[in-house]
């Protein structure tokens, strides 16, 4: 991500500064806590410059207008509502999942309480509505159409996540569709709307839906693989966090639906009551990895990008634009290699 | 309020309806959640006949329209989008304040738990939206920066409400920005709302917001009556409510903040650690009533409501849609005669 982010500097400078203008016209304390959320002051409201997360989803805007227009700024309130849904929903997932730290710093719950990070998700959910209905061009009804459906379908994502921890048995498809709802559907969300606020027809809109919804999907299978396999210093998650966590992640459930004998080994340490210790975790990862499940959910990413970058394959698109966001689509799988 | 449900089955059953339709589009088990906090089915999914609330709120958008327009049914998206925000708002308020009890019923994080009503919660305010966004007519962008300002203004009013209960004192006017921010914007939105959809111009539509805020506004106050010396069965509250949690409502802060010298044993009483035994109760009712806290809020009340109707004094609003919506006004505070 790192090349990718110094060659789009100005967009992401304007994103960044769009968002900030957004988040700022909050009252406070929600303000002050989406601010620290954002990584941009810390827990007494002094400016920070902590890590405030990629802005892969808003570049993603962007880029997806630059293919239907030469100015992507038009796209910059949707590219804003975007990232807002998607912090909105970090917010939330937080506090559901108990987790204490995102982006190596504290999280919003852990920081101002349950209560607090409730209500600053709510307000920036509220937030990204309120940035497309402001922006007030011909767009803001589609784009509302798009982005409300994009979140309940993100729910259902969150609702599922949820359900399959207290479950033993987890189908492929519904890890599958899973990752879908809770990734790939605001991706393809992203892509969709800088292709409308571009001015693109419906087909351009369709086709660059498609791109970020494959790639979203190819974002997570990525992500799964780092929840066991990351570098601890990268992701800020401990070894095996996933392993640890006992989380039906795609490479886990490929492994247990995979029919190898070794699945079975891999189901006792996965539905046992015990904490994993360093030993049983080594082993789970070798397991995963024996039966297939790395490997699954490499090359299903691998051929995720590849159809995703195929589905830019319209007529009138422009192909320098085009270009950028394959090298995107790339860089992202190439996190694990 | 009942006299007025007689009086509108049309519109109540129309609200009934598309309400409906629009959660049990929602995909399980937010759906099922959300059917529960309803009151339309029990915690197992069975169809219920609990009592949903009295969808005054909705009513007043169809009410506000039929001022402007012969023709209500095209409100009926709006009617139905503040319904849902305000039900969304419900959800996570009773997350956030530990409320057990909503309408003589467990609340939803009582029954499903916390996680499920953030989702649940979170599925409804999107829902609001979608249901603005798909009626996909002229006021979409309109309502659309409507609605996201007033859950906004809601959500400042919930933190609010949050950090009271940290302090011993509040003002008048902070306390009564509060009510504004919690209830009557919401109230306003719902009648601006009608008046939009109805085709009402700018003039009709700021008069209509202007009675369901000071309306709304109106209605918290006699809430908060309520809140100490509401009858239980009425409420489903406890006696004493309010008193009992130490809420600095309204009649409260007015006694506390009146200077009267009676004033400084309901401080001692409020501010105190121990938990208000049934005596101590009685002196408190009785200390903010001595004060003047009671009358100061009825009266506050019934000049709003005075007020509000004023405010439909403007060119070009049909009478009888007008006498209507004074008659519901005069009701609201009617509840506590």
């Amino acid at each position: 991500m790192t090349v990718l982010t110094d060659q789009f500097t100005e967009e992401l400078i304007s994103i960044d500064l769009h968002l900030r203008k957004a988040v700022y016209g909050l009252r406070n304390p929600a303000a002050s806590i989406a601010a620290y959320h954002f990584g941009w002051e810390d827990a007494d409201g002094e400016l920070t410059e902590a890590n405030s997360g990629k802005a892969l989803r808003p570049l993603l805007t962007l880029l997806a207008a630059k293919t239907v227009a030469e100015e992507w700024r038009a796209a910059l309130p949707a590219a804003v509502a975007v990232e807002l849904v998607h912090n909105f929903s970090l917010v939330h997932d937080d506090v559901i999942d108990r987790d204490e730290f995102r982006r190596h710093r504290p999280t919003v719950w852990k920081v101002f309480g349950a209560n607090d990070a409730i209500l600053v998700g709510d307000a920036l959910h509220a937030l990204a509505f309120e940035t497309i209905a402001e922006a007030d061009d011909a767009h803001a009804a589609a784009a509302a159409r798009l982005l409300s459906r994009t979140v309940r379908t993100l729910i259902e994502g969150q609702f599922a996540d949820i359900r399959f921890e207290g479950r033993t048995s987890i189908d492929l498809a519904e890890c599958i569709a899973m990752s879908e709802n809770k990734t790939a559907s605001l991706m393809g969300c992203a892509t969709a709307l800088g292709a409308l606020y571009g001015g693109g027809s419906q087909a351009h809109v369709d086709a660059l839906w498609d791109f970020g919804f494959r790639l979203g999907t190819a974002f997570q299978h990525i992500d799964d693989l780092l929840g066991i396999w990351g570098d601890p210093e990268a992701t800020g998650k401990s070894v095996y966090s996933d392993l640890r966590s006992r989380k039906k992640s795609l490479p886990v459930t490929a492994a247990l639906r995979s029919g190898d004998p070794r699945a079975e080994e891999l189901a006792r340490l996965y539905h046992s009551d015990a904490p994993l210790d360093d030993a049983a975790l080594d082993r789970a990862a070798e397991l995963v990895e024996a039966c297939g499940g790395r490997r699954y959910c490499r090359e299903s990413a691998e051929a995720l990008v590849e159809e995703a970058v195929a589905s830019l394959r319209v007529r009138g698109l422009d192909a320098a634009a085009v270009a950028d966001l394959g090298e995107l689509a790339a860089s992202t799988v190439s996190r694990v290699r």
